[in-house]
């Protein structure tokens, strides 16, 4: 992990002290310059801060606004996906149906003596165990027991463990028992809303579906900046499919692609180096699963290399069967290797199957599969119940009717899965034998074919984003920072500058930056300070270009335009200026 | 109200029923367009659907997103303001410093008989009371107890009236005791974090900071589908000015604009006719208190025209003291007609003074205000105490040191405003007498002068001018329904169509339609159905260019252009079609 990181530099007595200085160094140079020229900081500093809240100012503001855009130009637009915007609150049902009352928990250590709560894992992670996330509390329990786990507020080492569900609750309108969660990913939004979004786009199957938005996780001790937030944006897109139908239509734009993957029994095995793989060999070598997810991993890649981060900096991490969350079939970390916090998850690529939709019909009793014409029909075989109603009639005289309503509004899978379960069923609280109900596999040729769409999830989180952006645009020269930020995605792309104050060259300088302005370019203009200090000031926010207007401009028209990164300088006309500097600007994906 | 409506024909006998009906008609056909086409629906339809919860669609993503940017053009470019994004979950203590704790409540009345809960203010309205906000609990109780106010619900006439607080309150982090709030408006965000936004800025006064973001209100009972929301979207720009230096540069602008504005005198006299008066005008006369608030309202005007609502369905209509925020100095609620709601808020535009930052500044012992460098000396008179320590330290011998700290952390002002209003005041729980503290007029020369700022904040809601933009866009031709959106807004901008199902004509227009979209035009391409069919669906959500590829375009290299407003056609060839198109498509402030 560490030998990775060629910014550091190495030295023989102590290697790892100085590693480790360099790192803070950084990381906390960045932050600095984040706080003080407006990228982001922890919210409410008046009030002491808030761990797990920041705000974000101008600067941080538009870098976000550009990687959302370039995000929507590799993700949506050139598929045609559609972008649904759903709300952020939500009824308990939803996250009852989701799955997410029940699994969305994380273990909570509290001290028995102070009463102050941590995560209990990252407490046993600190005092040098190795856990595995699959863990249970019970065994959290005693491991955080054996006394030298030591409270980090009072130093006790007496622990309680116990489950902390990190969903905001909160309560919809006036009546106390309508209570709501805010949402932990914006995911749900294209369940629960999938019925309609799918009518709109007028049956299309496969179907991608987006949202961009926030997302909110109630983190019981956060402690690691913008990396860790309890108030975060995302950026998903469910992609539905016919799992009879999983071929993906992009994949041969991207099958040659090289990925470095960590697949599941590299992971078990404890071996850190990833394997080389080209997207193509990882599918029929069966490391990736599904064509859609192969594919977005792919473009994620790519996506991430486009914000600056090298390949070599990137990593896939399969989680474990344990580790995944209660909806996936497989799941992959996209992962960059961060200075201060080593390998971060700024993207998950998760195969959640007919996970959701299949819970959402469930508990709404709303149908949401899907039908497609077939050009020939075909033969299938399906689950048909026999209800035996007189012998329900004989059993529960009153309640026959119900009974049978109720049956019939479940699927003949289910009602055999808990039958074959149970040796029995619940009905309306009633307990009806096995015997009450008969099954019949029967053939049927069928011209449409009703189907559970299957869905793969590419999901990123925008302030990771953010920050491993920042931090691979960091560099110093000659004592001054120097954000290299893409120029696609710098929040201010040109300055202005008059090489000193004086009247003339101020107003022709004005009059420069108010045409780039109206050109579309985010031109700055700035005329205190000594030149050398304006173009530090620039160069620490990741200006790409500084536009200087001197004497010479006054005779010929033209400007000086100093590249931030060589620090090269260039004559233009005047005229010229706003094509030249679009032109360097632009987005180009190749 | 309704006479102002020309869209309604009057019929003699029943003018009023055919109102009701022609209305409920278009917001009806409007709502479920707006649902089978996906611009909004009501979140959740499977699971019944939950009040005061949309989720958006495509096009309505589009929508707002095009509505957000011409916003940012007209109000933060064009000034070089600056956006953040702070967090929508906060503690507790921002939201008891800001006075939302105390105020921000809705009258909540209870039946006794079923319990079911209701706004009580409009509850009152709905059976013909005439209410003034400024109405109290008590009086609110009294008047619905009168016997004919029925439960809509039970029909039970006995009613227990309350205040509810219509803020979603949440928990954060672990700690039950660690309560806190969904915003109710982004503007708090402005005012917690101004310290550090100024500092960012270098000291810039007047300084603009902007918002675009979700807040919340927990509404009662919401009933009025997009119009009121529980969760919604806002922008809003917090102007933060010296209150001795409050002209706004941009004034001479829009001082010419006409405004429609019902001052205060007008509302007390229930007279609904507004005046007709220039921006100048209204400022001398003091209808309009802050050049800045003038500004924005004219502003705001002019930005409302350009979604598409004329000038005379627009109005200011002023809130009187009992019913405005309680931050407020002035404020005037920027109103559209809209079919079926009335006269509608959709911007508010208030003069906030020093209320805030005073607020938080206070809260938080930190001092917000800020200091401009004067070019001549100036005489200041202020106040200073004179602590009387000799009486302290005799009345409270063991603690007049902690009594003497924490008056000094006080300023004079605040200090001379408790003794003044109880002839006494309290530190530490102690009372101190006020011979305890003497007050001094002090005149001094200072070349500094610290000071609050004032704020002026115009405010909108972005899905009630998204309402309102479809709903003026709405009109009907030959039984078929166009959205007439102004091309510069419209969701998608040209739809793409073969004539007939042809190959070569198929391949000719996916080539075409690939082409737009390269050009960054947000076109469709369709080839299901008559043609006549693909062109009503294309108008119907307000696609304002269709362009047809046929037979002669094969030969010559020329496409049809249907204009959606005029169903004009007019033949391009396919080289300058793309220019053609974003020379239509442009936004021009004119």
């Amino acid at each position: 992990m560490i030998d990775s990181n060629p910014l550091i530099l190495f030295d023989r007595i102590s290697a790892r002290a100085v590693l480790e200085l360099k790192r803070e160094n950084k990381a906390d140079k960045l932050a600095e310059l984040a706080r003080r020229r407006g990228f982001f900081w922890q919210a409410l500093e008046i009030y002491g801060g808030v761990s797990g809240f920041v705000s974000f100012g101008e600067l941080g503001v538009k870098l976000k606004d550009k990687i959302i855009r370039l995000w929507r130009d590799y993700f949506i637009h050139k598929h045609s996906f559609t972008e649904v915007d759903t709300p952020l609150i939500s009824p308990y049902i939803v996250f009852e149906a989701s799955g997410h009352v029940s699994n969305f928990k994380d273990p909570m250590a509290e001290c028995l003596k102070c009463h102050k709560k941590f995560r209990a894992d990252h407490l046993l992670i600190e005092f040098n165990r190795k856990i595995s996330e699959g863990i249970s509390i019970e065994d959290m329990g005693r491991e955080i027991n054996k006394g030298d786990v030591k409270c980090p507020d009072c130093g006790s080492t007496k622990w309680s463990v116990g489950q902390f569900l990190t969903m905001f609750r909160t309560t919809i309108g006036p009546y106390s028992e309508s209570e709501g969660f805010m949402r932990p990913e914006t995911a749900q939004g294209m369940f629960t809303e999938f019925k309609r979004i799918y009518e709109i786009s007028r049956g299309k199957m496969p179907l991608g579906v987006a949202q961009i938005g926030k997302a909110f996780r109630n983190e019981i001790s956060p402690r690691q900046g913008v990396i860790r937030l309890r108030e975060f944006s995302m950026m998903e897109i469910e992609l539905f499919f016919d799992p009879l139908n999983p071929k993906c239509p992009f994949l041969n734009q991207v099958e040659d692609e090289e990925l470095r993957i960590m697949p599941e029994d590299l992971v078990e095995r404890g071996i850190e180096e990833p394997l080389k793989i080209s997207v193509k060999d990882a599918l029929s070598r069966g490391i990736i699963k599904q064509e859609w997810l192969a594919y977005f991993m792919a473009l994620s890649k790519k996506f991430v290399i486009k914000l600056g981060v090298p390949d070599d900096k990137q990593r896939f991490h399969a989680k474990l069967p344990s580790e995944r969350a209660h909806y996936s079939a497989q799941t992959y970390d996209h992962e960059v290797f961060l200075d201060k916090f080593g390998w971060v998850e700024v993207a998950g690529h998760a195969y959640r199957t007919d996970y959701d939709l299949s819970s959402h019909m469930k508990r709404s009793s709303v149908d949401l599969s899907v039908s497609v014409q077939l050009k020939e029909p075909i033969k299938v075989k399906h689950l048909k119940m026999s209800i035996n109603v007189k012998k329900i009639k004989e059993t529960f005289p009153d309640k026959f009717n119900d009974i049978i309503k109720r049956l019939k509004e479940r699927s003949p899978e289910d009602v055999k899965r808990e039958i074959d379960a149970n040796g029995a069923i619940m009905v309306e609280g009633l307990k009806l034998s096995k015997e009450a109900i008969e099954f019949i596999d029967v053939k049927e040729e069928v011209k449409v074919r009703r189907f559970i769409p299957h869905v793969v999830e590419p999901s990123f989180g925008i302030e990771r984003l953010v920050y491993a952006t920042l931090e691979y645009a960091y560099s110093e020269r000659e004592n001054r920072t120097i954000l290299k930020i893409p120029p696609y995605l710098a929040p201010i792309q040109a300055a202005v500058f008059p090489l000193v104050s004086r009247e003339k060259l101020q107003e022709k300088s004005i009059a420069v930056w108010k045409n780039l302005r109206e050109k579309g370019i985010d031109a700055i203009y700035d005329d205190s300070g000594s030149i050398g200090r304006r173009y530090a000031r620039a160069d620490e926010i990741g200006v790409p270009f500084a536009i200087t207007i001197d004497y010479q401009t006054l005779d010929d028209d033209t400007v000086t335009v100093r590249d931030r990164d060589t620090w090269n300088q260039k004559r233009v006309t005047v005229k010229e200026l706003s094509d030249y500097l679009l032109g360097l600007l632009h987005f180009s994906d190749s």
